[in-house]
């Protein structure tokens, strides 16, 4: 019978390769995002607002501001190596943010289950609230990273 | 005292510069995004997944699926000439797509107050639904064509 | 190796025995929700307002709509006889509705996977979109019908 | 010219009568559910789970939860004396809970604006965390208490 290894010792034995994965997000490199720190279950990332990212009103674009939710999101909860996907996310846009702003989003865990794994994202602009976010993931029986079962 | 042209005649009278108000969207034109079709309260639009639009799991990004559905819901909301931000969205992830799917997301008006506004928006990709959301725009005192008061 | 037996399969063979199921829910009986039908993730369902169902603004009370529409959430990701439950809801409130209104809702399904399942809810008075929903469930291992596999 | 009270001044003035209105919530007082806190913005109550509260599978009923956080959200944004509605909810279902629990829900202000406010609802069985929740209200240019204006 296979013993799966607990989320810990996962998280600490492949540090390094969990790390790379959550870089290889080709739209966050694409919009410029850097990743600033991957905990057990929580991430932060930050993003520059720049003139590609914007709405017709001339604000930050609130789809921006979801995919730095979302990708700090995506590291949080595949923190542990075992991959996982979004089922779903609400967002709520609390005051707008402009061109040339910094943005700051961390992702913490609210529960984890065996199946499913629940996170809270804030996203802020110089210490304002500019949006929050609580996010759904399900967790697949599948580790992108080469685990061994006794 | 001022007297306000209806939405519906804003609609009409104004048509061709609120389409090219919706298509100043900076953030949608980088992603390629075309719009298809601009209605009172609903807007249709496409985006070919490419490969800056994938995520780690080399899957298209949720972030770029929120993103064509967030300007479908932008330019439903602002079809009238009224200036409309998004207030909350919810986003269900129902099936994956992939690199060269081509997207497409409609958005409709389930209800329309004088400063709220409520928002179904479905992706699919080939006949397949792909996500669905509910968005909730605020209607502010404001408007983006040059509208005569009586 | 067990062989489960179809979603359809179950509906058919075990519907009186699902129906029954579903109309034990203490708190919609104690509302006096009635079911009017259920069908392949599909429910619906009606609640007259009465005066303890009230708000302090003495309108009708979100959570008494919410509850109606819950009800037959439930009712739908249950239909197949295999156990689901909520994992998160989405509601939006469009309209208000008054002491003495017959509220009625209506799930429809989405998309259902082996894992999960997605509905969408709405709740009219008297032709009036109330309230619209999004839920999505979780289907665990289980059956409440006794299903034989092969 | 009028000139309105500020939020916090109505809050401390009106602090009994916003209360008592508060509490004239039918179908809160039909679940049993008591008020321990309203402060600026914030509230907290709890709900003992009854048999009259399960759903058809036996546990608390998730719009019995939802009840108890939709009351201590409508208390928070209540709380300054100016009518407010909700818009929407999100709620997130972390964890059954069961007949004879005592859940204990608070809300906590994430920003206000003048037409519109932002609430964080979390729910608790014996430091257990239940559900969570993200609702919007909607402001409205009415004042349930006879604010005076300058």
């Amino acid at each position: 019978m296979n013993k799966y290894p607990s989320d810990q010792e996962t998280h600490a034995k492949y540090y390094g390769q969990i790390c790379e994965k959550v870089k290889q997000d080709a739209f966050a490199r694409f919009l410029g995002i850097k990743l600033l720190e991957l905990g057990e279950g929580t991430a932060t990332a930050e993003l520059v607002v720049d003139d590609r990212m914007l709405n017709a009103h001339g604000t930050a674009h609130g789809a921006v501001i979801f995919s730095l939710a979302d990708f700090v999101f995506a590291a949080a909860c595949n923190s542990y190596g075992k991959t996982a996907v979004a089922l779903s996310m609400n967002i709520g846009f609390l005051a707008p943010s402009f061109q040339g702003a910094l943005l700051r989003a961390t992702a913490t865990e609210e529960r984890r289950n065996n199946r499913t794994a629940w996170y809270r994202i804030r996203v802020e602009s110089e210490n304002e609230l500019v949006a929050t976010l609580d996010a759904l993931a399900y967790r697949k029986n599948d580790y992108f990273v080469p685990i061994e079962t006794e």
